[in-house]
C-alpha cells in the first residue's frame, strides 16, 4: 500500500464502526430472526398421514426430538446473547477491530439454525455432533476474543473491577470446558453427549433463579 | 460446584443480563419476524389452477380460513406484545432471571407461527386446537410469571401505585380464563372455541377505542 | 361485564401501550423483514434450463416483470414507512388506541408481500391488482386514522403547527385518489394501471430530492 | 401540479424523514434479516444419500463453495454496514431526499441474498459474476451519494473534520475500484474474480485489526 492509501486506511479506522448502540441493535436483529427461523423446521405434519385426531396425536408425538433440538438451540442463543449483552453494557464505545469480531460473533450465530437442522436430522451421526459443538465452541472463542479486544483496546468503561472481567472470562472457560467434555461422549454415544449439553445448558438457564437470596 | 465456580456463577449473576433495552429491542425483534413469518403461510393460487378472473377470484375466496387463522394470530401476537411492553415500561432494572423468564416467553412466541399453521390445516381436530391454546396458555404463564419475578426482585420502578401491578396481574387472569372457556369448548365443536377465542381477542383489540371519553 | 372487571380494564388501558419507542422499534422490524422478504421471490434460475453464459442471460432477463413488481413494493414500503416514521415523530406517548391502529397498519404492511407475489404472478388479471390496490388503500386508510386518533386524544406534540397536521392529512388524500385512479384504468388494461401506480410512487420518491433549494 | 398540491408537498418535504434513529434501526433490521437469510441457501444433506459417517462426511465438505460464498457475502454485508454505521454517526438529522437514498442503498443490500445464490449456483458463469459485481457496486454508489448529499444538505454535525470526509469518499473510491479489478478478471477467469475479491473484503476486516498501535 503506498503512503497515500496507508493514511486513508488509518483515518477511516479511527472513525469507523464506534457505536455501540447500533452494534446492539443489529445483534438483536441478527438473534431475533435465528431465533424465529429455527421454528421454520418445525412443520406441520403432512396432510397425507392425518385421518384422525390419533394421527394427529401422534404426527405431534413424533415431532418431539425435533422439538427437543428447538429448544437447545434456542436455549443456546439466549445463553450466549445474554453473554454478548453483558460485554456490550460494559464497553463504553465500539473500535473498528472490535466491530469485526463481533460480527465474526454473529456469523457463527447465524451459522446455528443449520447446525440445529443438521443434529436434528443426523442425531446419530457423531459428524452431526461435532459440528454442532464446533458452532458453539465458536461462539464461546468469538466471545472470549471480543472481551480481551475491549480490554485490550481501553473500550471497556472505566469503574469495571477486575472481578467483574475475571467472572466473564472464566464463566466462558468453565461453561466451554463442559461443552467439550459434552462433544467428548459422542465417541461413546451421540445421545449422551446432547443429553450433557442440554443439561448443561439448563444449568445455566435455571441455576440463576435459584440464587436470588443471595444476589439481589 | 467447587466454591470456586459458584462464586463466579453468583459474580457473574449479578452483572448478567441487566438491559431492559436490550431486553425490549430483543422481543420486537422476535415479535416482528414472527408476525411477517405468518403471512408466508399466505401463498398465491398455484399457477395450474387458475386460467380466468372467476379461477383466481374463487382460489383467493378459498384463503378466508387462512386468512382468519393469519388475523387471529397477529390479534394474539399484538395483544402479547402490548402486555410485554406494559409490563417493561414499569421494569428500570432486568436481572439475569427475569431476562431468562422473557426468554421463556420469546421462546413460546416463536411456536406462534407454528401452532397457527397447524390449526389452519388441521382446524376440524380438537389436538389442534388444544395445541393452539397450550400456546397461548404459556403465553400467559410466562408473563404473570415474569411479573411475580419483577415485583419479588425489587427491578419494578419505585413510583407504581399497587392497582397497576393488580391490574397486570387480573387482566391475565380474566384474558386466560376466557381462553380456557373457548378450548374447553372445542369438545362440543372446535369452530366454537375458535369463534369464542376470536371474539376474546376481537374484545380486547377494540374495546379500548370505545372507551376513551374516561380513561385519556 | 361486571363492575369489577370493567374497573380492571379501564385501569389496564391507562397503562397500557404508553411507549412510542417500542411501537417504532416493531415498525422498523416488521418493515425490514416484510422489504427483505420480498426479494425470496427473486429465485436463481432453475440448472436444468442454464447450460450457457447465454441461457443465464436469457433466464435473468426473465426475471424482469418480478423484479419491477419488488421495485414497486419496495418503494411502497418505504413510502409508508416514511408516512409512518413522519407522524410518529410528532407524537409524544401512545395511547393503547393508538397502538392497536398502527398494529393494525402493520398488519396490513406484513401482507404486501402476499399480494405483491400474487400480482407478479398474475399480472393480467384485475383481481390481482384491485388486491394489490385494496392493500395500498388499506396502508392509507390505517395512516390516516392513527393520525387522526393521534389528534383527538391528545397524544401529538404541543408545538406542531396547525398547517403540518394538515399536510399529512392532505398527503394521503392526494396520493390515494391517484392510486385509486391507477387501479380504475385496470378495467382498461391491467399493464396501465400498474405503469400509473409506479409511476406515482416514483414521483414520490424522486420529487424531493429536486425541490431541495426551496425546502432545507 | 397546482399551486396548492406544489405548497403541500414543499411543507411535507419539510416534516417527512427527519429521524436518524429510526433510519438506522430500519438498516439494522434489514441488515440483520439480509444476514440471517443467506444462511437458508446452507441446507441439511438430504437424507437419502447420507448412510454412514463417511457419507455426512463427504456431503458436508461437498457444501465447501456454498459456506465460502457465504463467507464472502457475510462480509460485503458487515462492510456496508460498518460504511453505512460510521456515516450515519456523524450525520445529525435526515431529510427526505437522504432518507430514499439510503432506502435505495437498503433495496441494494436486500439483493445481495438473491446475487449470493445466483454466484454459489452458477459460480464458473461471467454473467453470474457481473451481477454480483453490479451489487457491490451498487452498494458503493448509493452510499457514496448519501454522504454527497449529506454534505450538499448540510445534515452532517459541524465538527467533523475535512480529512473525515475526505477519508470515507476515498475509502469507497479505492474499495470499488479493487472490486471492478476483480469483476475485470473474470473476462480471464470467474474464480480467479471470487479470490480477488474475496481477499479485498478480508483486508478490510482483518486489516484494522494488526494497525492498533497507531490508531486507537
Amino acid at each position: 500500500m503506498s503512503e497515500l492509501s496507508r493514511k486513508t486506511t488509518l483515518s477511516y479506522n479511527q472513525i469507523a464502526g464506534q457505536s455501540v448502540e447500533r452494534l446492539a441493535a443489529l445483534s438483536d436483529g441478527v438473534f431475533a430472526v435465528a431465533m424465529t427461523l429455527l421454528v421454520l423446521d418445525l412443520r406441520a405434519p403432512a396432510a397425507e398421514i392425518v385421518h384422525s385426531e390419533q394421527d394427529l396425536w401422534r404426527a405431534l408425538v413424533g415431532l418431539t426430538p425435533r422439538l427437543v433440538m428447538y429448544f437447545m438451540s434456542f436455549m443456546t442463543l439466549g445463553i450466549f446473547w445474554v453473554g454478548q449483552q453483558t460485554q456490550l453494557n460494559h464497553v463504553q464505545r465500539s473500535s473498528r477491530s472490535l466491530t469485526w469480531i463481533h460480527l465474526a460473533f454473529l456469523l457463527v450465530v447465524t451459522i446455528i439454525p443449520f447446525s440445529t437442522a443438521l443434529l436434528a436430522e443426523y442425531t446419530q451421526y457423531r459428524v452431526a455432533l461435532l459440528v454442532y459443538w464446533i458452532n458453539i465452541l465458536s461462539l464461546g472463542l468469538t466471545l472470549y476474543w471480543s472481551w480481551i479486544c475491549a480490554l485490550g483496546s481501553n473500550l471497556v468503561k472505566n469503574e469495571i473491577p477486575v472481578h467483574v472481567s475475571k467472572a466473564i472470562k472464566r464463566r466462558i472457560g468453565i461453561a466451554q470446558s463442559l461443552y467439550a467434555l459434552g462433544a467428548l461422549l459422542c465417541f461413546f454415544n451421540p445421545y449422551w453427549s446432547i443429553a450433557l449439553i442440554f443439561l448443561v445448558q439448563l444449568n445455566y438457564v435455571i441455576a440463576p433463579m435459584f440464587g436470588r437470596p443471595r444476589n439481589d
